[in-house]
């Protein structure tokens, strides 16, 4: 029983909101409701649809106990406490309920020529838009008018939509790993952070610039050239076969040689695809060995409360013998 | 225990995307990433901000054990299966968990005055924008062109974004309730649906007009009419004490009175708030009667297959004594 909509779409193309997918030995078929019955239809093939009549999970439960299998298997990460409890009773105390993690996860993990082929153009467009956007960089600007035209740009461009909220943060606010755009405006010597990705055919892409407003100061040129090495040595690591912890590691030790591994307040990266954040996780202590196929961000970043942050983030695909960065923009400090 | 994020902001003021918020009698505290330190402390007042050292719910586990409560609320319908069984094996067996639903979102319903004034200028933005929206309807222009303009006019106006991904549907396309922008083009004589909300000041908004280019044949006249008179009588039945299923039945009577109903494929409408889709439900069945604060939308329509679809819909706040239309904007058939 599949009730995350990135994991069936991977199976079926169904783009609807809301829904379940139930893939047996008889058949697949969609259970959603009255809004995406023509959706399903056209979306899909050799999927059969069934409205759902009572709540959802009333539904599909109904539906297992008319399709008399003996055990359905579940994912406890996406399933609520509720939902289980009541596709449950209406399935019938029959059926044995089978807790599996990340099966779809683990297919979309491996990315294959075609999805590759895809978040190229996504990791370039959101390139070319990290390079329209620096150029709206002016005194006075204000960071939710940065942010508007950046979303702008990348529907003219051809994206669906941004993949996450963009991210436009000056001065201090820059301290802040997850700032949403404020009415603040950009002053002179201020440090700024631009993080964005585009959903271009479904896939998304994700990356982070910072630039001076002015000419930086000693300390914030240290702090950029340790984040920009450490991103370098992160990168370096991301082969095939190396633990994801390994690649969190890399960059960590050398923001530990400048002192500065207490700012460096998250992970180095995440896996990247149909969703923004999904698996591979590369982060501390993580045992998941990289594999061909799998493209993940590295985006180290320092924060320092009361001054600002500097983040440096691409996106890159693991292949058997050489890994690929799949995002393009200048990576040096940039001051206007 | 509170993890749905709009109810801890509605609590506490914090906007951060991941933690949980723990509030007991010994004081509010919120366990969040590093990722969101720094905006916790500023964004509230009298919480106490921890940093999560292992997995959020396992951090939030040891927090309980620590504090020794002897049960602690969650609600079932928010919490994965696997996350309450983290959580639960951390905070170790003495502690007793309660499943309560929808504490937080029964307070959420009753919107204040501040509350209400915020959501009227977040309505009057909507019915602007659609205004807007009407004037790119041209011959050519393509659904995902008007997508893109509406959002970017949404945030040039002072929206943090659109509450939900604008629906711009053309022709047959307007058969599916939820169609996201493509590609296609606009011709002579289709429909048109557009339903957009924004989000201003943290509240939603959620509107939908449709459009004919060209002159409407008889069969839409009579569709239009049929679904602006069910539209009407069921505002005219959204007041304080009526049962939500019997504002959902007015508008389905007025339809079966037109023989329409089998095409009217979802309820009439959703609360509305911090989130597009709130409590409480305007559906079939439902005996939660309004009480003044609600705040619903009121969007009947209907949808053929083959030929596109029509959906009118407005935001109502219900008082004491009257119901207030929050959205403003013409709501006669337009024929471009």
């Amino acid at each position: 029983m599949i009730t995350r909509p990135a994991n069936w779409f991977y199976l079926t193309g169904f783009t609807g909101e809301a829904g379940a997918l139930v893939v047996s030995l008889k058949g697949t078929t969609l259970i959603t409701d009255g809004r995406f019955m023509v959706q399903g239809h056209e979306e899909t093939s050799s999927v059969r649809i069934r409205r759902q009549k009572e709540s959802l999970f009333e539904s599909v439960g109904g539906f297992l106990k008319d399709l008399r299998v003996r055990s359905i298997g579940f994912d406890p990460t996406h399933l609520t406490v509720s939902q289980l409890q009541s596709v449950r009773k209406a399935a019938g105390s029959q059926l044995r309920w089978v807790p599996v993690t990340g099966i779809v996860e683990s297919l979309r993990m491996r990315k294959d020529s075609g999805e590759l082929a895809q978040m190229r153009k996504a990791a370039i467009l959101a390139g070319e838009i990290v390079k329209f956007a620096i150029g709206l960089l002016k005194q006075g600007v204000r960071e939710c008018e940065v942010g508007a035209e950046i979303e702008y740009q990348m529907r003219k461009r051809g994206a669906s939509g941004p993949s996450f909220e963009t991210i436009v943060a000056f001065g201090k606010r820059a301290a802040l790993p997850h700032a949403r755009p404020t009415g603040k405006r950009l002053r002179k010597n201020e440090l700024v952070v631009l993080d964005l990705g585009v959903i271009l055919g479904h896939y998304c892409s994700d990356i982070t610039r910072t630039v001076f407003l002015g000419r930086a100061p000693k300390r914030i040129r240290v702090w950029y050239k340790a984040v920009l090495e450490a991103q370098a040595e992160a990168i370096a690591a991301a082969k095939n076969g190396v633990a994801c912890g390994d690649v969190d590691a890399a960059a960590r030790q050398v923001l530990a040689k400048y002192n500065l591994d207490h700012l460096f307040v998250h992970s180095t990266g995440h896996g990247l695809g149909l969703e923004v954040h999904e698996d591979p996780r590369v982060a501390k202590g993580q045992k998941r060995r990289l594999e061909p196929g799998n493209v993940i961000t590295i985006e180290p970043g320092v924060y320092a409360e009361g001054i600002g942050g500097i983040r440096i983030e691409d996106d890159v695909a693991v292949h058997a013998s050489r890994t690929e960065v799949l995002t393009r923009a200048p990576r040096d400090l940039i001051e206007l």
